[in-house]
């Protein structure tokens, strides 16, 4: 048995970031920044009024002092004078700021009488102004790698950055097997079940940046692995759930052994979700998944995802753990790593009591894999441990 | 001046959740769940072995007791015949148990030789089966409304869904609005910036369900405000960025109203982002944002994200707050609810120097809008208190 990080170790060994595409900005988000990018233009450009009001000189600001209103400047229309001593700009929030101004009276600390505005009695102290670059200036980078969220998209139409220079998403193919399955809407025999892996997977590795296709269900034959391998021609990755381990009934290693991967088995120290399998056959990387559902899920998480970041350039890395105390306590762990299934209530996280591997149900309600180290002693309620989100 | 809270009540008076729409399953991912689904299966459908072993009668297993291999069964290939005392059948995981048996006894424990089999000296007392039903029962439902995870996917799957009733996606229109506005990548003049909220906006909207469409930049003229609105049809919610306030260059409103649009403003008791239009126009609901790329995202979480969930079914809830301790201390609050772009630290969570609501580059950092309540006093690093996450 090697360790869940052992593991991880060596399916990273099998994957590389993958080469870099420019998306349209609109595109961008979600996917992962592939090198950094530089500000085109300072922002603002010019020192910018905050607000609705008057573009004065500072220094002559004083209660109930008298201007006399020279011109206009809008967002988008500057006023193309200056304003010299006296004089004032009817000016609005995003104008620049003409010339010889520094600071914007609000409208609200203003009377006007035609050309001529006089202050109230206690202008407020704040200039109202945005100086030139003070959000970023010309030069100033986005670094990557960055996975690129909302205000980062934001950010970068603010740079001026129209196309995005980003890792190509990776391509997945989703492979189950074994006689016992059919798809969803087709009808069971009665030794049947529905194949649900591939489409909880595809559902998790796409939200992770993945674009992951789902294959037609490899029966037990040499003759169906070999047109499901066929099939997945062209990913980065083929993923394939069940048949992985050694029994008599399994396949899968055998025909993919035939086809030219480099394989190896790993019984890796965890619960669920024992037997991997992995190597690379051609340009793909292959990973071997348990085939009960929630094992197959936990191993989703704890193994491809982080594969599918390092192949996004975000690092080889396990997937990151938050803390949470326990609701609860539990007893002590055995010899291999425990992802339980949890729920994390006002109490602290608390451990569901049905961890059978079988249980999708279950998976379904969890929020949470709480991660029980191995031979960690038995916990109290109160105690700090780790988990990973669902 | 009203709350966010009774803004926010305002808001959702103008939107209701959508109709539904039945999509693939493949393709239900993030989507939400419209009503209830009942599974049209037990799961497991029939009593399945959970290991590689040999199935027998459990009030048979001792110590070095013999059985007669009778048969063999395997996942998606039953036993047809039934165990009769002192037999046996070589079962792997996921085959229906044979009848008459109810244990399985894991090949570890067993030495075979040719059609015999002898148990070793302490066979484990678990029975390695799993009740038929043992995860769902034919006719369990799901309940709506719920945004599905992958979890989710692959428990509907495995209750043989192959269709699923979800709330249509709302269909968002975003409109900018301003003569100082270029789209990324054209030449900006001098006293010209670049459209970046219709950008970030539609990245959050989407990221919570809704499709989002950007608009060209409406000019500040009517006739360019009423083709925006003329390309806004078919929309549910459109979205105006800028102009919103009742300054003298604020012409969304007065165009909207023309539009036939029952109005109303808001002045929101809330930093950034204090203006707010709101109202409905023909088939669709209407809200108006502020200009500053700040406080247009701010708006965008604390108002636009909740309607999006309204129409999707989820309730008309505010955005979910999270807690946290103070990793610095905080001077008292003003007479607006403030959300200050903060980042979590080890120490805590912590607000940036910097709250000017022009500041992108601090937004795209930033992890949370920490939550300062109307009125609320100065607080001491270590207090708790409410973030919404970004």
């Amino acid at each position: 048995m090697i360790t869940v990080d052992e593991a991880l170790e060596r399916l990273f060994a099998l994957v590389k970031p993958l080469d870099t595409e420019e998306v349209p900005l609109i595109d961008a988000a979600g996917r992962v920044l592939a090198r950094d990018v530089t500000a085109m233009r300072d922002q603002p450009p010019f020192a910018a009024s905050a607000m609705d009001g008057y573009a004065v000189r500072g220094a002559e600001v004083a209660p109930g002092a008298i201007f006399a209103v020279i011109g206009e400047a809008a967002a988008g229309h500057a006023y193309d004078g200056a304003v010299d001593p006296g004089q004032t700009v009817r000016i609005f929030t995003g104008a620049p700021l003409p010339k010889g101004a520094d600071r914007v009276i609000i409208q609200e600390d203003v009377a006007r009488e035609g050309d001529r505005i006089t202050l109230g009695q206690s202008p407020e102290s704040n200039d109202n102004v945005r100086p030139a670059g003070c959000d970023f200036r010309k030069g100033q980078t986005m670094t990557a790698p960055r996975r690129l969220r909302p205000a980062d998209i934001a950010l970068l139409a603010s740079m001026n950055i129209p196309f995005v220079p980003v890792r190509r998403k990776p391509q997945v193919a989703l492979i189950s097997t074994g006689d016992e399955l059919v798809m969803p809407g087709e009808t069971p025999g009665p030794d049947q079940i529905i194949a649900s892996n591939t489409f909880g997977l595809k559902a998790l590795l796409e939200d992770h940046g993945a674009r992951a296709r789902v294959l037609p269900i490899a029966r037990d034959t040499i003759r169906s692995l070999e047109t499901a391998f066929d099939l997945a021609q062209g990913a980065d990755l083929i993923v394939t759930i069940g048949g992985a381990s050694v029994g008599d009934h399994d396949l899968v290693g055998r025909v993919a052994g035939d086809l030219g991967m480099d394989r190896a088995f790993y019984t890796v120290a965890m619960r669920p979700g024992k037997p991997l399998m992995a190597g690379r056959m051609g340009d793909a990387a292959m990973i071997g998944l348990p085939g009960n559902p929630v094992s197959a899920m936990v191993c989703g998480h704890v193994f491809v995802v982080p594969m599918i970041s390092a192949m996004l350039g975000l690092g080889a890395t396990p997937a990151p753990r938050h803390t949470a105390r326990l609701a609860a306590p539990l007893p002590a762990n055995g010899p291999r790593e425990h992802y339980m299934r949890a729920r994390i209530t006002p109490r602290g996280i608390l451990a569901e009591d049905r961890q059978d591997s079988s249980l999708l149900s279950i998976l379904a309600h969890a929020e949470a894999l709480l991660v029980r180290p191995v031979r960690d002693p038995a916990r109290a309620a109160g105690d700090q441990v780790e988990y990973l989100p669902l």
